[in-house]
């Protein structure tokens, strides 16, 4: 059983208020030195059987499909070793 | 400039809805082979000056104090060497 991770995030340039809101509270409660904040969203997907380039494909397209709204975000595909491991791959960056 | 990561996700024993959702979703929708959806949150913070272990550290505690809610969340800091370049180091997971 394999973990693929599918973050989406605004695009640069469409306005996030939600991470707006996050950077402009941090210095008024003690927290200095953080210029940006962005927040997106993160999916954690458990794969059945290999996680093989027809496997990454597909969940490619249920990302671009379902999970971003490519229009105003942006998603990247990465394929976890294990639970708790580091990224072992960036397969698609859209 | 440096971007550091925290991914905010909910603890594996807390029920998510929302992932459910997408779960049960996929196959209507013609995707099968995914067994587990879970979705959380991606914050990605402007760190101004060097990612020292003095920054990490306090990029931890706002974690921990704001951007998770620890008795049901799980979060995780991470340090990227630029905009777009993969994780370069796990530096904490609570």
């Amino acid at each position: 059983m394999a973990r693929v991770v599918v973050d989406v995030m605004l695009k640069p340039e469409i306005l996030d208020p939600q991470g707006q809101a996050v950077q402009r509270a941090l210095p008024r409660l003690g927290f200095e030195g953080i210029t940006d904040v962005r927040q997106g969203k993160r999916f954690e997907l458990e794969v059945e059987g290999p996680v093989d380039d027809a496997a990454l494909a597909r969940i490619h397209q249920i990302a671009e499909t379902f999970l971003a709204n490519t229009v105003i975000e942006d998603f990247s595909v990465k394929v976890e070793a294990g639970e708790g491991a580091g990224a072992t791959a960036v397969k698609a960056e859209s």
